[in-house]
Formats: structure tokens, C-alpha cells, sequence
């Protein structure tokens, strides 16, 4: 099976540069799946559920959310309706939504997507590492389902390494989110799970992660309220992560970023 | 001017891939300054002084700190005798050591070198916006110095991305360290400033963040104390970012990441 | 029913003021029930086996503990072997000991104990408002059992002040510990609960929270590492929290601070 | 000399309470000064200018801030033409306001106020103990200044005690704020400083510090958002501290809470 997960969507900079390629994308790289973190999509706080709409459209069958999963308050109404958008697992018992979501993909193969939060220098929900446990007890990697895809949403390298090697080998991908830069670890961890700290995000890197500068700054520096952080307009790099998996064992065979456009180094997976 | 700035040193595994390997770098990337985070160099804590000399032996001008610094206590009646290992600048006024340091280079060329820390989820020291802008108003870039190298050690990638762009056009370099994972935004900022939000460590990466995962889950997982973490002792992927800069404005004409050994994907800078 | 919570057991001061003063006081007061909270007890950090031994014979039938609970590594195995030493209830599953405790009193009547820890500004353990209210779901306040007596060992007011506001008319006492500063806000709460903030330390406040001024300030200060503080060891205040309830309900009939010794304010429950 | 400091006033109940009878204990106390803390004066966030002018009007001399200082936006200009509002003296410099006040008293004595901010949990702002010790530099207690208050608004109870012991001596009163509970550890410390670590609110403490308990408890137990907290609105207890200096030396000779009205055991000065 061959998934892409994309990063923090940030504002209409990081969404236009999704809708407007993915279509292609899909096709040049066969794609089975792609997973996108959706919780900075609405000009950068939350998610609405018309840009949900919009990016379902595009070819992004699961978004993924975090700490930012009710910025946009019709999110808490409009989760229960849409499966596919999958808020963090580990919000207490009675939170809308759902921590989990199962695609269903050609030829009978089934793809569990997980969203988690860490608690490192975070808002402290459930435990992550017990939640997931739990969740996984359920299932069959490469019997139940085909693939695993986990997104870990967080700000600590520690808590993230940790939880990718706690999992490793009971997933098919462990990947992070949050920090909205992309690190270059990507890897397939020794058990066979397909693993980057963290995915970046999907915007404009002339920013201070995805906001303008002059407002970013001003809180740094400043320490007084300036203006509302906006997301930066310039173009966004596309960022992601590209897996294929092996549907008999769930796990990874290749691995390899892609980034596109705006200001980083390019990578498209060549596989 | 070339410039290799390497990321935080972990142990061991991490000292020896550089040990062996720093004389044949130099050469072969005609470097004119190396410079390298060793706060976790001592067995994962703190740096001794004899490791600093090896270090030094080997081809590390300079030596930055961090959170780490004071590990091992005898670095606190050793730092003043070793200008050249330098600790954050935004420690408060009296603490030993330095937070800059000048190095000459060949033909009369100067470079200085500044440690700085974060406060956003760290120990709260003081204000490195402050401190470090400071510190520059005492410099000219390209005039009494040919270039300028800031390592910033802080945990939120906001931080370090809003003191990238901050210091735009001021500094020839900044990178981050801390995170212990290497990021893969290395770039060139609009003013001229190469830029990389972290510089990832040199160690083990089959780890967490350069610990042995045992007893680093144990602490993750369980919450109760268990055997104190020790680095990983597989093969270290050495990290670092390469930068050549215009010796008469001090600022970036290229920039690439290092990563070499290990497990992460391999990268030589080709200038 | 006649109980005395003490907070915070400090080192060698603290432990003697009680030791030398709780048999005449359980007389005076005619007290059915003593709790103390013993994460400091061994010089400041965690509590032994024989510590917890002398201060069981003391008088005190049940001791609390927090995020200190393990400083003493001989604990994790002690634990299991003296029910009457309660830890956290939210660790995770499998953490040695137990959360709770039931202490048989004269005729018939039973009162149960709970320690719990808050997460905010502290290590996240699992949801303590989730733990606790499993915990009460099976027990019958006046019933059962005929006290509940909850401490929350917590950072922050706004969560244990929410603790208390959240269980009350559930529990017959909540108070906080952990800040070694006693509060002076003891109260019924609306329905029945009665609650102080915190009980304060049993220890010297001639320090910063129990420890001595010179190593507390050095570390406060110069950020350098200096010598581990240790308990100051000037005489203690006892510092605790009284509290009457009806057999029948369960509930708060009467409480008062009791403050003995030291440099606070002395106050004696009078009732 | 006679002061009387307020905790943080929250919201209308607060402020009702301290205007309905401060001019009777003015009176009735024979206090030569009122400084209270307005950060939470208006609807629980900040502090408009015409709350401000009421409380002055009703009595207080010198408004103290903290952390909500800028919640009303409208302060960052007006604080400007109101020197008795005093903002944390160790913001970056360039912030509007000042951090201190020198109040003339009757017979030619003075007052100086200062309000600092905390670090630990809080936003990292100028180390305090630096920022204060330069204050202070430029005073001498009794001579220059007859009184010095300063309002040291933080979250953690060592940060507030260690700030007592430093300054202990060269201040006439330390006291927290920021916790909105009072308390129970009014003296004197050694070296004559009048201490409390925090005065606590003047609010409705039927609530969750201060806020109505519904809306704070949805945010602590269901981590979803909910409705904005808004202030309790029974009946507040005024909390503060008063103390009695002497005006040769600046430094004091009696301390007592006071606590009035609402859900709190009283206390009324009694000297
Ligand atoms: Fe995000
Ligand atoms: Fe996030
Ligand atoms: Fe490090
Ligand atoms: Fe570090
Ligand atoms: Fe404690
Ligand atoms: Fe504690
Ligand atoms: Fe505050
Ligand atoms: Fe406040």
C-alpha cells in the first residue's frame, strides 16, 4: 500500500498548494491513501467544516487533528457527522469524534489512521502510549487491517522518539505533527515501522511557523498583545511523508519525505 | 568563509564518529571553522574538560553549550580557562565562562561564535532577543568580523525560527540545538542568514533522542523512576549544517546539511 | 468522626514536631483519624521504610505521598508490603502500591483515604478528575464508608480549587498539598465537603518551602547547579487541617486550621 | 507607617466590596496607604481605565498588574498618563508604564511600590531578582523612602519565598499575588521584611479562583472549550494584608491578613 501523510495545513497558502496538486500527485506516485493534519487549515485555528469538505475533495481521505482540533467551535457539532476526520484519541470519554478512523481501500485492504496527543509541555489528556495500546489490542497488523498509520501530535522530540519506539512494529507509520517543521529522520525503525519526529507543515516557511512575522515577533519580543498572529501568504512547501507498506505484514518497505515548493529543499519520493 | 557547525554531541558513540572523521572533513570541504554543541558529550551529561580537549585535538574550534552546560561541575572552574568552549550568553551576569567567543581564521579573517538558550519551556534565563542583539550591536558583519555563527539551544520551534528571523541579515548563521533531531529546513533567509531550526545530535538515532530506549520508555511510560538513561552505543550519525558565507558582508551564499553514519539518510554537502 | 490531615512532611524538623506532639494531641482533639502527607519525610526528599515505621507509630494511621513518592527508590518495593502508605492514585497501571487506603475506626466505622496528583505545571499523570471519580462510583458516602478524605497533591490553585468544587457533597474532605504553604481558606464547601487549598508544610518556613536559603537561593538566582538543598532546621510549624463530619452523612460538621510551633501564626481547631 | 495591600480584584464583586468600604477602613485601620492588585478588576481580564479611576476614587493609592496587565487593550495607552498603575517592572524595556511608584504620604514621608513578575510557569519575562535588586540600588529604606511594598505577582510558592528571603531587609512588605488564595503565612522574616505569600483575591470564592464553576470545570475536565469563564458573583472576601512599618528604619513592626465578608473565615487587624 502506498500512503501519504502531509503535515499541519496552515491557512489557505498551505490548502491551495494541496487542492491544486494532489489530483496529480495521487496519480504519479499510485497512492492508496493520503492523511493530512487539518488543525491549522482554517487561517490557522481549527478546522471548518467547509475546508474539510474542500480537502476531502482534493483527495485527502482522512485529516487528522491536535491541539488546535476546536479552535473553530462547528467542529464540535460537525465531527460526529464526518468519520473521516479524526480528532486525538486521547481526549477524555465524551469528547465529540472519534480517535480513530478505518479507510477502506481497493481490493478489500482496510487502513486504521490514529491521532494522539503527546502531554511533554502540552494541555495533559490521557495517556497516549496506554490509549494507543488499547487501540491496537484491537487489531491485526496485516490481518484486521493492512496498515496502521499513527499520528502523533507533539511537542517533545522525547515523547515522539519514545512513542515511536514503543509502537515500532505494531504500526505501519508513526509520525508526528505540531512543531511545523519538518525534521530529516525520517527512517524505518528496526521492527519495521516507517517513522519522521515530525511531518512540518504544509505553508509558508518565511514565517515564524506559518504566521507572519511582524505579529510572531511582537509576542516573542515584545511580551505585550500586538495583533492576532495571521498565517503568512507567501507560497507554501508542500510537507509530508511518503510510505509503501507491505499489505501481508502491515509494515514498511519505503520511506522518503516529500517537500515541494515555497522555501525548502525539494524532495519528491522516487519510488 | 566555510563553516561546519555540528549539533549536540551525545557520548561516546557520538565523540568518536567525530574523533575519527573531523581531520578528513576539514580537508576535504576546505573548512575554515568547525564548531560543535557538546553539552551531552560527557556520557550524555555535561561536558569534562578532557573531552573538550579531544574535541579540540581533533578539529572543534569552538565549543557550545546549553541547558547541559553545568552537568559536570568541574566545567565551572574550567570554563575560564577555555575561552574557546563557550557557554549561553544569557546566563545572569557573574557566571563563569563566556557566551561569545572570536576565532581567528587564516588571512586575518575573524569569526565569532554565540551561544544563546530559549526560555519557552526551559529554564527561564535572560531574554536572548535582548542579549544577543546586544552583543551584536558591539560587531560590524564583514567589517571586525567576517562572519557571525549563533547557536541558539531552545526547545519550541517558534522560538527559533522568530530568532532566525530576527536576526536576519545580522548574523552569517543560525541554528538550533537542543531538539537532538535534525531538521530538514536548512535555507537562506530573505537578509542573508542560513538558517536550519535544529542541527539534530551526533549519536545513536536507534534511540531516544540518543538515549538507550529502555530506560528512556521506562521514564515515558511507567512515570516511576527507574535506571538512569545512558546514550545509545550503536553507530552515531554525525549532524551538523555547512555554510559558506561572503567574507566581505559575512552573510550566506550556501548552505547545506551534513549527516553522515548511522541510520538516518545520508548527506554530504556537494560546494 | 475527628480527623487531622498534616501536609508535607519536611525532613528531620518536621518529623520530630510531630512525633514528639501527636499522641497528646490525638487525646486532646480526641482524634479518630490521622493522615499525613510524608514525601519529604527523608530529609526533604521521599520517605523510607523506617521513616514511614516511626511515624505509623507516632500515630499517624495513613501516609500520603506526591511527585516525591519514589525520591526514595526502596519505596517501590516497601510499598506493596504497608497499605497504610498510599501513593497518587493516577499513576498508571502497574505502579506499585495502591491510591487508596480504608483505615477500620472505633465501632464499626470505616474511612477511606485517597491521594491523588494534579497534572498542571507537573508531570502528567492520568486524569485525576476521571481516577477519583471511578474510585468514589464504589463507595457509599455514610454508608460504605464513613469519611472520604482526598488528597490532592497539586501546582495549581485553579485545579484543586475545581478538585474541590468538582467532588463536593462527594467527599468529606479535600485538600490540597504540595506548595508547603498552608492556605487560609479552609471552608464547607456548598454541599458538605470541607477544603483548604493547602495544609501547608510540617517543616521550617525560616527557608524556601523547607529547604535552606542559601542552596534554594542559588539555584532561584545564578541558575548555576550549587549544592543540593537540604531541609533548614530551625523548629517546624505543624501545619494541618481539622475537620469534624457526621457518621450519618458523611459530610463536614466543622473545620479549622491547626498551625503549632515555628513562625506562622499558631492556631489551635477549637472545637 | 500603616499600609494595606488587596489581592487581585476579580471582576464587579471585588470591586464593589473594596468601593463600598474602604474609605471606612481607612478610617477605622488609620492606614496611610492602599495598593491594591487590579489585574483581574474588569470582568476578570485587566483593567480598564474607568475601573481604575473608581478605585482610585474609593481609596486605593497604587494599582498594581501582573500576567493579565494588557487583557484590556485599552491600558496599554493609559497607563501612560496614570502613574499609580503600576505594570511588572521587568517586562522588556520599551513597555508602556512603569514598574513603580513613589506615593507621597502625609509629613513628608514616601512610599515606593514595585510589581514584578514571577518566571517559574509563567511567561518568561527579566530575571526579577535583577530587575528589583536595581531598583532597589537607587533607594535607601528610611531615608530616601520611608516604605517599600512590592507585589510580587507568581505562580510558584519557592519562587515567592525565595523572593521574601533575597529581599528580606531591604523592603518593607513582600506579597504575593497571582494564586488568588490567601495564604496563612503572614510574619515578619528575620531581617524585619513583612511577608506573605500571597494576599489572595478579593472575589467570590464560591467558584473556581474566582470564576464561576461551571465554565472552569469544563475546561479542566472536559479539555473541550466551552463558555469563556466569567466571574463569580456572590458575595466577595476582601483579602489583603496589612502592616504597620516603622518609618525610621522602613522596616516592620506588625503584620496581619485581612479577610471580610464572603465564604472565608474573617480576620480584622486587630492593632
Ligand atoms: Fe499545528
Ligand atoms: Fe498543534
Ligand atoms: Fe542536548
Ligand atoms: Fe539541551
Ligand atoms: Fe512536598
Ligand atoms: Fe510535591
Ligand atoms: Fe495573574
Ligand atoms: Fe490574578
Amino acid at each position: 500500500m502506498r500512503l501519504l501523510f502531509l503535515g499541519d495545513i496552515i491557512g489557505r497558502s498551505g490548502r491551495e498548494a494541496i487542492i491544486r496538486n494532489l489530483a496529480d500527485w495521487r496519480e504519479k506516485l499510485s497512492l492508496d491513501l493520503v492523511v493530512a493534519n487539518g488543525e491549522n487549515a482554517s487561517h490557522g485555528y481549527g478546522l471548518s467544516p467547509d475546508i474539510a469538505k474542500n480537502l476531502h475533495s482534493a483527495g485527502v481521505d482522512v485529516i487528522t487533528l491536535g491541539n488546535h482540533a476546536w479552535d473553530r467551535r462547528d467542529m464540535l457539532g460537525y465531527i460526529n457527522q464526518a468519520p473521516h476526520i479524526v480528532r486525538p484519541a486521547n481526549y477524555p470519554v465524551g469528547t465529540p469524534g472519534q480517535g480513530t478512523h478505518i479507510v477502506e481501500i481497493s481490493r478489500g485492504r482496510r487502513a486504521l489512521v490514529i491521532n494522539v496527543m503527546g502531554r511533554i509541555f502540552m494541555d495533559p489528556l490521557d495517556d497516549p502510549f496506554r490509549v494507543v495500546s488499547e487501540i491496537l489490542s484491537k487489531h491485526r497488523l496485516g490481518v484486521t487491517v493492512h496498515a496502521i498509520l499513527i499520528d502523533v501530535h507533539a511537542e517533545a522530540t522525547s515523547e515522539k522518539m519514545g512513542f515511536g519506539a514503543y509502537f515500532d512494529g505494531r504500526a505501519s507509520v508513526v509520525v508526528g505533527t505540531h512543531t511545523h517543521v519538518p525534521t530529516a529522520d525520517h527512517r524505518i525503525l528496526p521492527a519495521g515501522t516507517a517513522y519522521q519526529t515530525d511531518a512540518g507543515m504544509c505553508g509558508d516557511y518565511d514565517s515564524v511557523i506559518g504566521m507572519g512575522k511582524p505579529a510572531a515577533l511582537h509576542k516573542l519580543v515584545r511580551k505585550t498583545p500586538g495583533d492576532r498572529p495571521q498565517p503568512a501568504e507567501g507560497e507554501a512547501t508542500v510537507c509530508g511523508l511518503m510510505v509503501e507498506t507491505d499489505d501481508a505484514t502491515g509494515l514498511a518497505r519505503k520511506v522518503a519525505p516529500l517537500r515541494i515548493g515555497g522555501h525548502l529543499a525539494p524532495n519528491w519520493p522516487d519510488f
